[in-house]
């Protein structure tokens, strides 16, 4: 098998997952108002980079993903995988994981 | 990604979350009834402040959430996920972690 | 957010919930039947002052709470959210934890 | 709340709950049959003196409980909530936890 | 209530429950083949004696149970409720947890 | 109960369970391609000798099995029931344990 | 029972289960992008070498599955069954364990 290429526009997401670029702990919440500081080393915010096709119901239709590409989310500290391209972080989550938008 | 701003305004609760305003221990409760003093450590008393579009049902619909923007509700201690924004805590709740309406 | 008000008369169980006032234990049963001695720190004995609108179903409808207001009943020890309003105990439970009508 | 009679004749089942009466372990079974010892410690024979309504299905109708007053079981040991009505022993199991009528 | 009789014609499954009469381990088994020794000490081959009316289904039809009396069947090890009648060993086995037929 | 005969042909595999006949582990791989060495201590190949009639669905049809009678199978180590017939180590799988068909 | 030929070519995963042919540690990612180092020892991405038919519906029907051999894959750690094939590793994974395509 040839090298493979792990980038941000070649990873696609299955089925009801969100790949999401994890929010660096130093870029500071604007308005005054910031995360308490153990969402410094367990970052809990970022931004949708690419959504999967969404779930597939039991009568092979799909459950369209509700959130989409450069919404900014909050997410269950703990859930889904971590993966690191260069020296960005992401996480692959399922979109149930996904708590709310925050902007 | 620019800095992402956290406040009560701009979050949206996805699915079956509701967003809650915890309700700060040193607000006694009026008539003379109140907590048990274990409630002033672990507060499970709280103001909506915004609602999820409903939890997706298998055909597409959704089921309405029952509980509105400006209810207090009483809700089940140790569920949800905890965040605070400056000196506020919140916390976001699954709408079957809600026990009921207190006022 | 102003002080909260927690009553009986003001508290309203949500969903599948029962809002129930647990009998003290120096309330002695009568007839000479006796519940056994750890009944008496455990109580598990209660009369019902509130019913949620009942669980809802998939298709949108509920299922009806099918104990009411001013039932003794009879529920599980440990099930619940124990409440203290004044010197009085309650227990907000999900129906399925009521195990049976006792007067 | 007044104090609350508790009496084999006005404790309802609830659900698809059974009220049974343990089976004393000095009653000897007939016919030369015998328990094994331990059964004596932890009964598992009673006889059925009150049955719920059933177990409400999805579609609000109530699966009919297959044992009626006056059957005596077998059940599960463990199963069920223990109640003592004087010198008397019960115990309100659901109706899966019998598994076998025995005479 | 009188003295229960336990005996093997009395005892009706319920449900989806079968009764099985264990076989002795010195009941060897025929034509040179051998259960491993450690089944002696935890017998896993049985003789149906009684089956239940089938698991209920939802719309309240019944799934007949396959096997039927007289069949010997091979069951899990620790399955079921076990049972002494006399000197003879039962166990009141799950349909679920027969897993074979072998004669 | 007379004795037993436990033989390959006499047992009939229940519901959805498959009856697989270990591979003895000096049974060496062809074409140079191995096992790894933990597999010769706890097999995983084997070779179907009985099916059962499949799962029985909730409408009372059945889910015929995909495995069939001669088929070499990898399966799950771990899974289902060790029965050793004189010197042969057979296996009552589920069907889903079996992860592949290997020729 | 003949000697069992495990290979590539002769492997046919069941149901939703899908063959993945794992990415040797030193086939560096292109790009500059690398996958974090303890990537190295546990691999999580890799080639799909066979697909299943996919999983059976209730209703006999299948849900083909949605990634086809030649697809280079994210797969989590710790999911499926590790097999090794001369020196090449492979896994048999569920397609539910598959996170993304990754090119």
């Amino acid at each position: 098998m040839a090298a493979v290429t792990l980038s941000v526009s070649t990873l696609k997401p299955l089925g009801d997952r969100v790949f999401v670029k994890v929010s660096a702990a130093e870029e500071k919440t604007a308005g005054g108002i910031l995360l308490p500081d153990n969402a410094k080393e367990k970052p809990q915010v970022g931004e949708i980079v690419a959504v999967g096709p969404g779930k597939r119901n039991d009568d092979g239709s799909r459950s369209e993903i509700e959130v989409k590409e450069g919404d900014k989310v909050l997410y269950s500290k703990y859930a889904g995988t971590d993966i690191k391209l260069g020296t960005d972080e992401y996480v692959l989550l399922s979109e149930k994981d996904i708590l709310a938008i925050v902007s």
